[in-house]
């Protein structure tokens, strides 16, 4: 557990924080400036490490998507920098207070403050370097970033740009460092810095957060995994919901808020279940189906048990059959990773029902589960998605990123 | 890590959460004035459960101190049904909404609701098994209660009183349920049902709270551990200074928001020392001190480095001098439990700079660090003081026992 590396670089980070906590606005605001520019000018020397990290990707044999995720055009460059100067534009996350008077004349005020240190683990995609560093500067926090290896001389001369802008700002570098023992051991170690690190948020598939949240004891906040539902109750317009389905399945199957199982009210399947299976199909979807919604459509695969747990992140459905509104929300409770679920009904107390019972970050009435998403929902910027209850639910924007201190003036008073 | 009884109780708790979920403010008010009364009319079946608690407690040797908590009178026990009622006097912190409208016509809004399942591991106090349930019945959550073994049959009457009230309203008893496996292997195992248990908080010494973050899975919320420090300021109004550090460290030395720590600017060392030594000597207060205060102050013990680091919860104050507030932030920085610290100052721009760099839950100008507590604060209420930064920082009330999730009306958006 001694892992003396990271251990000092835990306690540099702490350090930068505790300088960062000094910054206004004005000041995270320019080096945000600064650092899109800088990431602007440098775009040619960031996309020669980027075909250096893509060269040793594409030798090892990985998927064309993965490289696709990997790959750094100055488009996507540009997105970066313009990504930076929009929270630059953003309201200041800080500095908010709420309080009173008490009546022995204390006054008492909850101060929105940063956390401290966030440690960000995420795999290949580069662009994550920079977007979690511009949202812990915004928000006054330093962040300890281990991405994928694969990645690793993209993030790394990303990272020195950023660092030498806030030096050439005066202030100190270790508000971003970049975690370069890449081996299993170190980012175990880095979720056990209590003391250093105040929050510890993996960015990637369950594989990767199930190891996170297995060996942390630094508090995690789960993000993005999402086993999606969309309910079509008795009731529903079958034009809105087929447009709902092949929104939220095909329009990007690889994201966390895509949908990843149909549940059909078997008083509609027989007309239902073909209807959606043929837009499904055309659209090169494969559809996992329960005994019913087969029996109800020729040509369907069988699901199995282990598909309802599944998120594809692919063109892949399940399908399962309800009795009724109570066994798909019961289905949901069982199967959920609690991230997005919508019914489409016309019957109001189908929809009521639905929204109250179903416990899940969000819960859709007649949309597609694709809108859950920080720019979506108006937060400006997103670090992630969090599928847990405490702290934050749902797409987590700039205030995700704060705590609150107890601020309080006295004048002598002591408890009696 | 396959308890089979442990599962089964998270199991029946993640159930009865389910329809807790569905109670209005009227019932779960109902129930807590219905609990209350259970209480006082079984008094005479709790004190005599507690007497035999006592008993065996007494035989094993256990300290006058740790007796007096564990023990319960007819007045403690009206002391808890007036908790209840009180709790179910305060607004309900279920079902508040805050939204608008997005440019496409979704109708978004945050919902504040349950949070789920709340396990809490705790140690003798049997009020704390009647105020938990109260908290949680009263934000809709289920509870399952881990008490110390000391208190097992103090505490399992209660709860059983209280599942037979939720049983007579028609409502499921699983709200409430005592862990009767008391092995360390179960405490473990309870830490660590992701699915079942939405949150664990641990209410106790740093022994307790550091075993169950060094083992649990599901989100832990940190509570408790106070080692709080008094800085006197140059400027410090001596009497005031005394007045508030009397009160802090003598008026409740048992408690979290007990100070522990002194630190005492250079300047009015040789005038401060010796006036506060002898106010604090006069009510038994033993003094650990550093060279420079002991060379002040004539008949002081020397204080350790690990003086610094304790939480005596005791009438034992450590002394700390420091150069100046630069000097004074950063002991606090490096010692402090973040719980709760205070100033005695008269000079306006340090009071500011404390308040601006200490990173603690609460920070004070001019009052004593005994007002961390929800009861002063205001919340009504109280599960624990949370010394970590993510959720709730400081005393948690009802509001912090609650989550939100998004709630969406649409009418066919699909998403571009």
């Amino acid at each position: 557990m001694s892992n003396e590396y990271l251990t000092n670089l835990g306690v540099r980070a702490k350090a930068a924080a505790r300088e960062l906590r000094a910054l206004g606005p004005g000041e995270r605001n320019a080096i945000l400036e600064a650092s899109a520019e800088a990431l602007l000018s440098a775009a040619a020397d960031i996309t020669r490490e980027n075909a250096r990290d893509m060269e040793k990707a594409e030798a090892s044999g990985v998927k064309p998507a993965f490289l696709d995720r990997l790959r750094l055009t100055e488009a996507r460059i540009r997105d970066m920098a313009e990504g930076l100067r929009g929270l630059s534009a953003l309201p200041d996350p800080l500095g908010e207070t709420e309080g009173r008077t008490l009546p022995n004349g204390l006054i008492i005020s909850k101060k929105r403050v940063p956390i401290g240190v966030a440690a960000v683990i995420y795999e290949a995609r580069p662009n994550v370097t920079s977007d979690v560093f511009g949202i812990c500067l915004k928000t006054g926090n330093a962040c300890v970033l281990r991405g994928g290896g694969d990645a690793f001389l993209t993030s790394k001369i990303i990272v020195e740009l950023f660092r030498a802008v806030i030096e050439k700002h005066g202030k100190n570098p270790d508000a971003v460092q970049v975690v370069t023992d890449l081996s299993r051991e170190s980012a175990v170690a880095l979720t056990r810095l209590n003391g250093l690190i105040d929050v510890v948020i993996p960015r990637g598939g369950a594989g990767l957060i199930n190891a996170v949240l297995q060996n942390a004891t630094v508090p995690v906040i789960e993000t993005g995994a999402g086993n999606c539902h969309v309910y079509v109750d008795e009731s529903a317009d079958f034009t809105m919901a087929r447009d709902i389905i092949i929104n939220a399945k095909t329009q990007r199957p690889s994201v966390c808020n895509a949908a990843e199982t149909l549940i059909i009210h078997k008083g509609i399947l027989e007309k239902f279940m073909p209807f959606i299976a043929g837009a499904l199909m055309e659209r090169g979807v494969e559809i996992r189906a329960d005994e019913a919604a087969r029996a109800a459509c020729g040509g369907l695969l069988p699901a199995s048990e282990e598909d309802f747990y599944k998120e594809y992140n692919d063109l892949i459905i399940a399908v399962k059959t309800a009795a009724g509104l109570d066994d798909a929300i019961a289905h949901i409770e069982k199967y959920s990773t609690r991230h997005s679920e919508a019914i489409i009904t016309e019957n109001y107390a189908a929809a009521q029902k639905f929204l109250n019972e179903v416990d899940s970050a969000a819960v859709y009435v007649n949309a597609s589960t694709r809108f859950t998403d920080g720019g979506c929902f108006g937060l400006g910027a997103e670090i992630g998605i969090s599928t847990q209850k405490l702290h934050a639910r749902g797409p987590m924007g700039l205030r995700e990123m704060t705590t609150t201190k107890y601020v309080i003036y006295g004048g002598g008073q002591i408890r009696e």
